[in-house]
């Protein structure tokens, strides 16, 4: 479908943490962290979620118009209801515009592109703000090592319109039964607040488990898609994947992704949860790798388990 | 755009609660309870969300295929991670279909369906699983008694298709400054759970301040839309609203609506949240009132405060 992303906005807080100040926390070394979860440094928000949310997507808006539509897709939630969206509305300052929230995990964006690409294939919305902020760094597991190191806190936003640019695929597979390996067991009715423990507000995740079970069913999908398309791997000209950890980054390069091809910024950022993937995406477009044309996949793991791949043909950028 | 909705499903515990069992928890009598809010009784589920979801879609899919997309559009989560989505596919007994979650409060439906037809419009997905389940009895604050008389569990389906049927239009307006007239404090960062009291993690909604915040801007829409489609409000067959409150659905015959197009469960069911619209969108079905080629109006608003309308023409019913 004819669609672009106009236009790409991130920031992240100025506070950075490196492995040598996580050590003490997590009862773990720096070389451990960095060796382990690929991550040599995050950063970590004072700030509420729509106010970063807000920072990237006033970025991203620039002298544009407002938004036709506000589409959160953030796994950070502000409260239970409304949904964050409307905050996010809010911190901009604006009213009256449709927003909601759509919640895939750490997949989120993707499948929020995947929606807004379709409402604006159809010229029902113009001008979509697609948006992805995560404060996780407040809900880390501290007596889970190997989660906690990964782990960071950041926000990036698109605008979706119709245009020059293709969403020429999209695929997402969920698995419920990989649901335990990567979860966040509070917020919901399975375990009530007054029967919750600290650790049911934090984020538990099994990351070598995860990559076992996810690693065959997304080179299957990935491989698949490339096959369907009659792409080679060296035929995509940027793969930014969901940045899990260094060692799922790695992997990318394994199937044979080349350094020129692949965005990696799991060691500077960690994995920020749903705002990975866009501010991946956008720090590539920074570093001018994002060219009207560029086959670009987006590829990713999540909570669920979920495995999504999905191929844009680059537009023409209407403002930087 | 070309859908329909070939399936519906609905699913009700049995457990039915008074207004006489409710009023010594909220300290109001039966009489108050029946006239202020309009519900004279509601169900409560002992079975989680995701069970009473697949009972209700199970319903909806019926005999035929398994859905290729699992779209949840409730407000109650299971766990904060993954999404609600995941849990559905595994209680359907379910793996490998795409599924994630919309948040958009009450009308979390409606944007679901909204989001769905433009899936199935284009080819993308051919079958999909569109479900709300809402578990809020047990978050009800019994301290608010204009609130908590509202509340009541129950789950409904729609199977969605590319078809004979039309979503002829859809409207949302959205506006943060009426965000606390009904919200959920608790469950996201604003109050962290260390934080947290009580009535944060309760359902709170100021219903008068919503009837006259969203009334105007609801009336407005609601009539602009009719103007632009040249409908009178007698060209609509089924009026199907939001089923708020007692007062909150009756303001749709004083604006004249008949009750031959009105679809009034309130007072059996309360309000389901985000499953009161295809409850009652279900019930109609069952009544025979879902004729092909029907002017179908849903109608709501919803914590935010959204507001939203949509206009469908029914398809022809690929099964009951």
């Amino acid at each position: 479908m004819d669609v672009q992303i106009s236009s790409l906005g991130w920031w992240v807080p100025e506070q950075v943490q490196t492995a040598e100040e996580l050590s003490p926390q997590i009862g773990r070394s720096a070389s451990w962290i960095e060796s382990r979860s690929g991550v040599h440094r995050r950063r970590v928000s004072d700030l509420p979620m729509e106010q970063m949310a807000a920072h990237a997507a006033k970025r991203a808006i620039g002298d544009g118009a407002p938004p036709d539509l506000i589409l959160n897709a953030s796994l950070t939630p502000v409260q239970l209801l409304p949904d964050s969206s409307v905050y996010v509305q809010q911190a901009l300052g604006l009213s009256g515009i449709p927003s909601f929230s759509v919640h895939a995990s750490c997949l989120s964006f993707m499948v929020g592109l995947h929606t807004a690409a379709h409402f604006a294939a159809a010229g029902t919305y113009q001008r979509i703000l697609l948006v992805s902020a995560e404060k996780g760094t407040g809900f880390r597991n501290l007596d889970e090592p190997e989660s906690a190191a990964l782990i960071g806190d950041g926000a990036a936003a698109a605008i979706v319109e119709p245009g020059s640019g293709r969403l020429v695929d999209f695929a997402l597979q969920t698995f419920p039964e990989g649901s335990e390996h990567a979860q966040f067991r509070g917020a919901g009715t399975r375990v009530p607040p007054w029967e919750a423990e600290p650790a049911d507000y934090q984020f538990s995740m099994n990351g070598p488990r995860i990559f076992r079970f996810a690693y065959t069913r997304l080179h299957e999908m990935l491989f698949g898609f490339l096959d369907k398309h009659r792409l080679r791997v060296s035929d995509v000209d940027l793969v930014v994947p969901h940045q899990m950890s260094g060692p799922g980054v790695e992997a990318f390069r394994r199937v044979g992704f080349s350094d020129e091809q692949l965005v990696d910024i799991v060691a500077e950022y960690g994995n920020c949860i749903a705002a990975s993937i866009p501010m991946a995406l956008a720090h590539a477009q920074e570093q001018g790798r994002l060219r009207p044309g560029a086959k670009v996949l987006l590829v990713g793991t999540g909570a669920g388990i979920s495995v999504c791949v999905a191929l844009l043909e680059w537009g023409q950028a209407t403002q930087a």
